[in-house]
């Protein structure tokens, strides 16, 4: 059996800076606070939503949601952002995309403060992320990868690296902290040939197809470390990730499950950014 | 003898075009102009200067020189760059770089108005270059690399392609080009192990290591197209890349020279960005 990489250690760690962090700043009388902001009743904005709110509350982060309906107009959506971006009692912003079709994405999205932007969605911070600036905030499922790699002391310095999905969300960020940390990075997407070739000639896969079970024995093995980015549920109305997990799990050195995995410590780092950003306050 | 990919034949065809846009542009009334900004004397920026003067000159774009001496205070410099920005008249800007070191850079450049960034230096641009989306102007030279291709017929798609190199000018952005592109892209770097291993699975080599002669035989063989982005000036006072030119020009399948390859495409580009710009202007 693999080594399991689980969110549950990771955030035991991260958790308790993240209180003590928020502790802290009340003391000085800033208290962190995350506001968020979902358009419609989407059924995976509304699981993670609790799940934030739940992590708030037990670890002494304020929140405010803001729920707008789908079929809202654009002004009033900008007319949150703007009044969010004003507050000074909120540091950290977080909008549930994709927002529904109507609406000007790009135009809402970077009207966000990249100093509130505390899941990585705005222009100013994926230019940060490409740019190896502190900007703004990485894309919270990205920094969670190398949250993970850094609890367990799995460092990416010289390892050939494979992340398989070049999304904006998560392949490509991801590529790009794993660079900055001296790996040597290969991305792959829908047309890498030879997919399995490439990948077995990493050490570290994080694998952000976003296509449940994309990846099993054929592509993962002995000696490397998987991220498994994928949450999906299956026919049988399980969660499971991008990776055939059965197939692997006695074979690579070291895996995170799904669920319990890379997802899992999200929500963490999402509540971290939040206190990073109230800190700034501080001058 | 492997194939050369020759900087005077991607720039017949593409002044051709720049010549014929600015034509057509000056019909409408709009007069397409650069404007290059250099702080001091230094001589690489004067001999760039020099050649996308003369490229001005014969192609029909209009351009202005501010110059400014290298004790220059911050406020001038960006006084100037205000006063492009609002220039209707100017509609593409040159900025050498790096500055003098009692400037701060990142505000200079994010100075910038985007639409006017036609070597791709702010931080709008690079976030565009990054997320694949058109915020403002790739950098030269990496665009450089892909007109060399699409010249020559080079398709990228599928192609396992390794960048030799991470910089913001050129690393990173041709990176992110070639992937955008459908290439399978691998960065390596100063920190990367075991490099000609790296560098041999791969049929396209972009070189940008910025180190004269990094990268020989034992890296560049059979089948390779190699772009060598390196200009240096070696002991005997010629000009040389960062590829050793005559150890593999016989083996790889195609390679650019220096200098007659990447680096005399770039100055085109700038003027094709430039001309770019000013058809926006056409609404």
């Amino acid at each position: 059996m693999s080594e399991l990489l689980l969110a549950k250690e990771v955030n035991a760690a991260l958790n308790e800076k993240i209180k003590k962090d928020a502790e802290e700043l009340r003391s000085k009388g800033i208290s962190p606070k995350l506001a968020i902001v979902r358009l419609g009743e989407r059924e995976d904005d509304i699981s993670y939503e609790r799940g934030a709110v739940k992590r708030c509350e037990s670890l002494g982060v304020e929140y405010e949601k803001v729920l707008l309906p789908a079929d809202a107009s654009q002004e009033e959506v900008l007319d949150v952002i703007e009044r969010l971006n004003k507050d000074d009692s909120v540091h950290g912003v977080l909008l549930f995309r994709p927002l529904p079709k109507q609406f000007d994405e790009s135009l809402i999205v970077n009207t966000l403060a990249p100093e509130k932007d505390v899941d990585g969605i705005t222009d100013i911070s994926l230019a940060g992320v490409f740019a190896g600036k502190a900007l703004g905030f990485a894309p919270c499922t990205a920094d969670a990868c190398l949250r993970i790699l850094d609890h367990y002391g799995i460092d990416p310095a010289g390892k050939r690296c494979t992340v398989i999905g070049r999304s904006l969300v998560i392949g490509r960020p991801v590529a790009m902290l794993l660079m900055q940390r001296n790996a040597t990075v290969t991305i792959c997407h829908t047309k890498t040939k030879d997919l399995p070739s490439v990948v077995r000639e990493a050490e570290l896969v994080v694998v952000a197809a976003g296509k449940a079970g994309i990846a099993g024995s054929e592509c993962l093995g002995e000696g490397q470390t998987v991220l498994d980015v994928g949450i999906h549920v299956n026919e049988e109305g399980k969660l499971c990730g991008d990776v055939r997990f059965d197939e692997v799990k006695d074979s690579v050195a070291a895996i995170t499950p799904v669920p319990g995995g890379v997802g899992g410590v999200t929500t963490s780092v999402l509540l971290e950014h939040v206190v990073e950003a109230a800190k700034k306050r501080l001058g």
